[in-house]
């Protein structure tokens, strides 16, 4: 039994983050009570803003508090007339990371799943079809996970892009860099014998 | 670069918790936003609740949102005529899981640390002092960390029960249960066999 029912509560609370189990998220409570309570309260602040005012960018459903997001903002980006469709925002974020990416994103918020009763309209798939109308793409990169969902969903995008004569690509499979062969399952591996590259 | 700032603001807020690094914290960010807004939004209630209304008890100063704890209201504990000296709110925590100790407690909100100006009156002594004159105590275990600054600390509690004629006691030192005598450092093992106890 704690002795107070509000520090009982934050520990509880604490667990809603990925993890966090009730060990940690007492370990948590204790040191912003006792260490460090102005870093608690500046939590709860930035907690509150971000739940209450990060919507979705009107134009590729990333998380942002603005209209667009400052991807789709960027001229540079819009000209690079290449779009990468991913199933969610972290998802960017990993992209962005790598510095290989200049153009533009659509996230899908999840992925086909009708069991689920996720179809083409709940992740987004009209506004996606309206932008590939509107907007001149060269080139549509299909970077959803590589698992039975996230290729039913790359095969069903493909498929409208094709229609509208837009080029189409899905980010490549294979056994990760540095990676040894004999750790890998066979369905990459079988994947990495199928996207094989000529060499010189 | 995010494409928001107030996600960029809550990633870096949610480091303050310890234990949080970079990535966890853009896992955390995004696993809120993504599919527990409303958990989100009650944690930040229950941080701010605690950061601002948890204080601490009048008798022992462990955290409380009331003027005296449960432990320290509880008559039952009122009788046991014990109180246990800690360094922490959190070592509460940890004795109270034992369920071994019935008796009340007073927290030090850290241990003597003359260079870094923490004093006797620092870490509550004055009022140990007063409750160790008004209460009827039997016997103080003293159960600061097993460190240079909390044996320091023990011996300096210990000098001022044993002058009221308190009995007085410290935790034992020795080998955890489960260890094993190779692995464990010399100071341990040396505390061990000075603290053997007869059998039989």
């Amino acid at each position: 039994m704690q002795s107070s029912p509000l520090l009982e509560s934050l520990i509880e609370h604490l667990r809603c983050l990925p993890g966090v189990g009730p060990k940690s998220a007492q370990r948590m409570a204790y040191h912003l009570l006792q260490r460090d309570r102005s870093g608690g309260m500046n939590l709860a602040r930035a907690l509150t803003d971000a739940m209450s005012k990060i919507g979705h960018c009107s134009h590729c459903r990333d998380f942002t508090e603005e209209e667009t997001c400052n991807i789709c903002n960027n001229p540079r980006r819009q000209n690079s007339g290449l779009l990468c469709v991913v199933e969610m925002p972290a998802d960017i974020q990993a992209i962005e990371q790598t510095g290989q990416f200049s153009g533009r994103y659509f996230v899908l918020m999840g992925h086909l799943s009708p069991l689920d009763g996720i179809g083409p309209k709940e992740i987004g798939l009209d506004l996606l079809q309206q932008r590939l109308q509107n907007e001149a793409f060269s080139e549509v990169i299909l970077a959803t996970n590589p698992t039975i969902e996230g290729d039913a969903t790359a095969n069903y995008i493909a498929e409208i892009c094709l229609q509208q004569g837009i080029k189409v690509s899905r980010i490549a499979h294979g056994i990760p860099v540095g990676g040894e062969l004999e750790m890998v399952d066979g369905t990459t591996l079988t994947h990495s014998f199928l996207g094989r590259r000529e060499l010189g």
